[in-house]
């Protein structure tokens, strides 16, 4: 079907469509191979040639000759780049380089022509900070600063001289004796040093992380994102690829994107004649005719699948992105969003509880000492006393109230509610206020059939860790375990049992006590920058109406 | 649209959807509070209360009583649990820790029952090997031996010491003193010692990391995931979650999967009649009414998106899911796949070859010195010499050949091919057979448009890596960043260049020599595993027809 209506447009990614698939080795090297291996290989090849593992070819050009020129050259060492944050990191922020000669590249944010001296502060995006470089009228290229050709926003190559710092704002300064402009940025480049509203970044989401707020953002989400590899790798956590898409029955529909290749469409809103998609001959779609020969839907959670895995690796997780097509265009929600869910086996609501609050002060621990800098920043620019707040969360003992426990405080209270208390009842944001900076569990008859049902016959094991100004940021439950429960369960909610088939072998086969939670990680990005936009959290962000970029 | 059509099932996964917020501290807490906060706190907190943190509360219930019972509790500490790779891991093989008691927590491989002694051997997935466990009759629970309660699959808990072993396999056992059985087995279990095939096994998708390959596969997998986000942070890389969704025309829109809300679905067949889809008074899809407001697709590839990273932060690298609708049914492709693109700023063709070099060689070293047993097994049971190949990719130069070169040498083979040769055409097997483990770079006209022209005017600096077995592992190009010669290849390709504004902003504003590559990652799992079918290289693969679970 997909094949059918698609278009004569190529494809804008080959390498990976076009393979190309070789799976002999040669019994003997053909005569010209010595053009072809490096010699290293032939003098120990024959008389039986061991043949080469692999090959990197390229298509020609003065690229590759500009380094090497002759056939069969050995690809080049790669190498870390020097980058700002290597010159200006450690203790001494770069006093020990000083008297070096160094090349900076990066993006020019602001150009400071005085009478015999010019400014340019350089970003390279590696951290906040800029590489402030000082050139005099002799510097080679410096005619392309006097023709106005070099601006903000344009890529320079500039090399130096480290020297220490007039300035109070930095220790080093680089000493330019040549100048090399790599790209002019033209006048109408949006960001220019006057302030602009995130609204309109928005709208240049392109450009956007080349202001300070959002590279800023872009580094410390890397950071949160890499210390939530590190911290279950360390705990023996296997990292699942949860599918993107599923046919599975077992996900509820509402608020599930589509996935289809039934729709014609080359993208041309005008090329989506509805009477092309296959229907059945009582005119509902046809199914059969889909891709997946049946209907699939985007993920809304990774979960049920995790499971399969921890129920045989004992701890995974997955790290991936996940689905909601919920019209709420809030500053709060996102149709696409990454989420961490990590499923342990052998394991009851405390061990979640405990691996959710390890987890949470980890991150935050790695980000207060890797992004020191662009913490600082967010302390200054975006949220007064994050600082304090994250470093409250790392030291912090986290305590745990239960939901019964929270309504007899709440009817307790000596307050009228606007919402009464009674048990069962979801509590709202008034009574969480009023008890202070409190999560809550839930009433059972909302929460999700795979909860483990309590002994009281009336709860699950279910939790909710909610933190200051984000509200929920981890919500876990230990899982049901026992066959005839989840079973009841799924009769209760009127499910059809048939499809569970997979998820109920779970528990008909060595089932294990297991729980788990989810995170949503712009939310993370959220806490730990103090953006208030979880839009401005993800580089890309779509909501609906918006899938720009 | 979405919300409308959207049946009343409650959606499986609600902590997500359902937020609460939480946006005030109290000014002072309630007189209640001693019964919430944990003293630490509020004994820092009076006369002005430092608010507290955050919090984790539970839905009740035996559980949390078990370890805590008191309101107000702390969540307790997290700990590494002891699994089997922990104790026989280490160059002693857990002979270091002979003497102690322990418990493993695992499913039952296999159970001799011995006239006076039973064998059983537990895996708990952390590692490929059993724990062999040996029980006499005075063991407590062994009655449930007995009477043929714990089967293969089952699920066990079991103390005891750590004893040398007697047998040659391993070098320690467990003399088991407790057994309890935690989940029986029906007798149905699907996968007993028997060997099954993998086309079985991928109709069992959620039970065949149970098995000793899958269980492999599924570690090594996580090895790669991991020391790919090592290699790129230690390199200064940014990691970047390019979007899944995305309404960009710069997409083609040839392979790619629809995305929308417009069908009305529950999940159900029959329930989505054709004509409740929105059209215009032309028959045609009304795309304003979905819920982007226009057509929308899962990605192909996030490299535009990495670009405009690369072009802030200098260096950065999506690691994400990418889709193709290709109804390919054939064990090299999936519908959905794991893709690596980085892309570096300030770089060429001779650097995006030294990257992916070093990147491959990293990677490939990490497995060979992390995943050892692993490994081992691999280069036993799935692909002889594994082991020596992936050895020799660590240590072997890779040498790089042009793709003019290349037909040069095929001009000058004596040899009839079944395609002839000429410069321009597209390599064959038999070509790349002929030179043989050799790559290729690609035809001018096929390449896509962001690729940068040679001077020579008529190739393009792309490079492809090859490796036996797979084939291309790696497709990587330097971009084209000169606008006008990008402009000039939309025309040519009939592109419309408004669509593609964002990406020409890149080239208008500092635009930098960059480049990077793709990185299939089931792919890398296929060549660093040796499992034929890339269906087998995912936990649940994606194909024309399936995509169940």
């Amino acid at each position: 079907m997909a094949a059918a209506f698609a278009p004569a447009i190529p494809l804008r990614f080959r390498p990976y469509s076009t393979l190309r698939f070789l799976s002999l080795y040669p019994k003997t090297l053909p005569t010209i191979t010595h053009r072809i291996f490096p010699p290293i290989l032939l003098h120990h090849a024959p008389p039986i040639p061991r043949p080469t593992r692999f090959f990197c070819s390229a298509v020609s050009g003065d690229l590759v000759e500009k380094h090497s020129g002759e056939l069969g050259n050995k690809v080049g060492e790669f190498r870390k780049k020097l980058k700002v944050a290597d010159i200006k990191s450690g203790p001494d922020e770069g006093l020990g380089r000083v008297g070096q000669t160094l090349v900076v590249m990066g993006w020019v944010r602001t150009l400071r022509a005085q009478s015999s001296v010019t400014f340019i502060e350089v970003n390279d995006g590696s951290c906040l900070s800029n590489m402030q470089c000082v050139m005099n009228s002799d510097a080679e290229g410096y005619d392309q600063i006097e023709s106005g050709l070099i601006t903000t926003g344009a890529s320079i190559w500039i090399r130096g001289t480290l020297v220490e710092s007039q300035g109070s704002k930095q220790k080093v300064e680089l000493k330019a004796d040549k100048i090399v402009m790599v790209g002019k940025s033209d006048p109408s480049y949006p960001i220019q040093k006057k302030r602009v509203s995130r609204e309109f970044l928005r709208t240049k989401a392109h450009l956007r992380p080349r202001t300070n707020t959002f590279g800023a953002v872009a580094r410390v989400r890397n950071a949160l994102a890499f210390a939530t590899h590190k911290f279950f790798q360390e705990n023996g956590f296997v990292w699942i690829s949860s599918p993107i898409i599923t046919a599975s029955d077992c996900e509820g529909a509402g608020e599930q994107f589509c996935v289809t290749t039934l729709i014609p469409t080359s993208g041309e809103a005008a090329d989506s004649p509805i009477n092309a998609i296959s229907k059945t001959k009582d005119g509902s779609i046809d199914w059969s005719q889909d891709f997946f020969g049946k209907p699939a839907f985007l993920t809304v959670s990774g979960q049920l699948n995790a499971e399969t895995y921890a129920t045989a690796l004992s701890d995974v997780y997955t790290f991936g992105p996940t689905f909601r097509a919920e019209n709420s265009n809030t500053s709060r929600h996102l149709a696409e969003f990454w989420m961490i869910e990590p499923e342990l086996a052998f394991a009851d609501l405390n061990d979640d509880m405990a691996c959710a609050t390890a987890y949470l002060q980890y991150v935050v621990k790695h980000i207060l000492e890797n992004c020191k800098e662009d913490m600082d920043f967010f302390n200054t620019w975006i949220e007064k006393g994050i600082i304090d707040r994250l470093s409250a969360v790392v030291e912090s003992e986290v305590v745990q109230l239960t939901y019964t426990d929270a309504v007899e405080l709440l009817l307790k209270a000596n307050k009228t509610f606007e919402f009464p208390v009674k048990w069962g009842c979801d509590l709202q944001s008034e009574h969480e206020r009023y008890i202070t900076e409190e999560a809550f569990g839930g009433c059972p008859e909302i929460k999700a059939f795979y909860m483990r049902q309590n002994d009281d016959g009336k709860t699950v094991a279910a939790m909710d860790m909610l933190v200051p100004r984000i509200g929920e940021l981890i919500g876990g439950s230990q899982r049901e375990e026992r066959l005839e429960y989840l079973e009841n369960r799924l009769d209760e909610m009127k499910l059809n049992k048939d499809s569970y088939w997979w998820y109920l072998d779970l528990r008909r086969y060595g089932s294990v006590p297991h729980a788990g939670f989810g995170l949503g990680f712009e939310r993370l990005v959220q806490f730990a920058t103090g953006m208030e936009n979880i839009r401005d959290a993800i580089p890309f962000p779509r909501a609906p109406g918006s899938a720009e970029f």
